[in-house]
């Protein structure tokens, strides 16, 4: 099950914007309609307001999708949504990249406040 | 013959917008005019307002241009009609990319809504 | 000796605008200067009005260059003007790109019409 | 269905022992357990006795599998006695490659006669 | 927990020699030492006596190590074995890539039977 | 420990406003919390107002976080900060990609100035 | 020593605006503090206003520098000179990527007059 | 038509063996049954005996192919005859590498002579 | 200072021969010559007798090298011969690759015990 | 002027057979034909006997080619012959690969000595 409170923060250097991205490239969940395993990537892409979240804490809590049940748009909402509320940023884009199935890659793309131009396109 | 029956649709899981690209780089259809099977690329992207495709149903309905004589160009504007009307997105972009005839590569991009800037170009 | 008159149109499929991107790999012309063939890609892309450029009559036309002693800034020109006049499309594009000669790697890229932003870079 | 009477020869230009390579890029044939299409690449690789296939007729043979169900296995068995059955090369070696399916790709290497050491391997 | 029950097995189209390689590119296991996921790719490559593993069988196969803690070396020379048993095959060869732990990728190469040279090195 | 007295500057070669971009592939710190080694990428990149750097006591100055505990954040500021104090420059970007740990890799990116929107994007 | 006198300049096929670029990846000179050989690639890119750089005066120009010492930013905005005022184009951009020193690579950017937006970027 | 008689050799600087490897990425000839142009890249790779092909010769010899109707197959070993009578070199092989028609790529290898197994394959 | 002491090793899982290599990206030591530090990649690659090598201290003996002054011939050898006499493998090769100084990169390989032909080269 | 007295050596680590690569991405020397600059990549590799070539000095003597009028062939044959003179190896294989002139792009491989097969090509 997604543990939001696995998550870590810690203070960001300095009070001057500036971006992070994290990018993990062995996320794995399960297909709810058919059981079998989805894999992917997942891109986390922010600009710090006073916290920046702790690495560690962040492969443990993708880890926590492995056995979970649930659909690439939702995965891709919900930690836009537990990081946002952890993280409070300044903006936050999550972008997934899957394997596929079939024969059809897919790529979903969620973001909270107004990500700027240039950062927009994956 | 294509057949947009096959396409199923599901709940978007926010009302937040997002967006979601689907590539299938198995697709094959009929050369209406000499016959020869045309191999490529098909990649859909959108920004779902109320529903989503559902993936296996979007295979099928793929599947069945398989052995449909039609037009590069016929494709690319059929395939963006049937999923524009069957999810009414706020905006959607099919992209076909052709392995070529005679040495010659093809691209085709249709759009139907506002596709932002960022996302406009292959 | 290029020869437009090899191009046939068929009519677009829609009139709502759409890209149509083809690009030869294996363009070829001779330098007027010294002789010796000239090798490169030439990708043609517009937004059709009325009509659309048919793939075959495109291959032949380019053929057409092939004992053309003709430097890399004239081809570019000659095809764009060829196609524009062919076809009056919204806009069109065309871009040489050139193996080279003595080390050096060339690319020309001319327009007519007003060509969106997003499509300018090749 | 397979129809190895499309396959055309002509006479070797040497009777000088020399190597031939076709690979085909786009083969498509049908899943005879699911009915879903599989999708691949095709290559043969001989040394001519007395005649080589000619291209255009090899397309064709490799298009009539486009409707068959037919496992991989008995795909790049079946091209193997129909090529080696209509030139009686000195030695033929046919590869197929498979996009896969569930996230398994695979390869099939079928020969007959004595492949040299170094062609052996794809 | 690993179950070579899973497996399946279909009669090889010719008793002709022949080789088979599948490749997965989403196999993960657990580290039996820290409980992080391994991710990896599998590669079985065999000569069939009499039987071929099926397709299907073999992923769900793959799928049953999901959260099983075990080794590296142990993966590799388990599959080796329950592939071996299940086919008797004239010689297998499985190769096992891992993208890495601490900055350092691995590859192990376990076999049953006389691997041709032409197809020992991964 | 990070050494900005070892960095040197040389007066810019005109005034008008130019780019320089330095991207050095061979980045090491320590990673404070785990004291293990992190490995990465910098570039900078600046539009000079008067000096540039020079590229040997850029060198210098990047190896001497070799043996610095200090968190990816920090450093991409770090440098940031240091060579804008020294340079003060038009604007400068400073961007590091890590090569990852537990699967993840990372990159941060911190400005001064107004970075002109075609630069933005790394 | 660079010797613009080299450069020769032909007529522009066509008053109509388009764009030009040229890609040496064979530019050496010398670093004047340690007297190395400097090697990298300068691409110049501009909008002929009414004559185009003859290719070979502008190889011959390029290896012009190749015992020349000279700084890596100065090459840069001197070929920017050169060509600007050898063909006062609409704008002109000039690009210079080297290999790089002491594990660091380096890229210079100058231009004259305004390049549009699209092109900006290397 | 081509042209054996533009080769031209010069005395190899050595007695002791050595190789030597040419590869032409610009090869064209022309299709005899359709008229088409082939495009492709030629390699030809010999241990001189006494002396060496010379280059720009070379480049000529290849060019008078233009505009030759020709088969693949008889390229091949029409060009490894005309360069084993020019030089009698210890051993040649000579591979022609075929853009492809109808999704066909095609490969040929002719030698004369011995060739070391190491050098066999492509 | 490099420390074999910090190696651990594990029985094998099988009798049955089989072969191992891990690599590591991200090696790094120092040139006892100019006091750079020096960086590369490091293959070990062996076939076990009784023990394996652990990763996690492997990754630590590796990182004891980062501030030890020694060429890379020495520590190609160094590596081969500390893995050896810790683990007495049927045989081992270790192969060192560095990213270079004055645009020239290095390989080095020792190797102890016999290494089957196939293996042999990187 | 090659300069052969440029080169140093120093004392092998070890009596243990192993080899040495050296790769040198940054050689030019000058067409004795035409005057143009020619620029490729020289590899040597080597098995020492008792004394392996110092990297600085290495760097220095392929420098003293950049001005000199000398052939492919002869290039490869005089460094290969200056260095099998001043280090005795056990053998020595140096391998050059030019970049090209008229389209075609050329590799000269010289050997002394019995270089072991899996070492033999490039």
């Amino acid at each position: 099950m997604p543990k939001p409170e696995l998550l870590e923060y810690f203070d960001s250097p300095t009070e001057t914007p500036f971006l992070v991205e994290h990018l993990n490239e062995e996320f794995t969940s399960v297909c709810p309609k058919t059981g079998h395993p989805d894999f992917g990537t997942i891109t986390i892409r922010f600009e710090p307001a006073a916290v920046c979240v702790e690495l560690k804490s962040l492969k443990l809590y993708f880890q926590s999708f492995r056995n979970e049940g649930i659909f690439y748009e939702a995965v891709t909402n919900r930690v836009c949504d537990d990081l946002s509320e952890g993280m409070s940023p300044r903006w936050i884009q999550v972008i997934t990249e899957w394997r596929g199935r079939g024969g059809i890659r897919s790529r979903i793309v969620a973001a909270r406040g107004d990500v700027p131009a240039p950062w927009l396109r994956p």
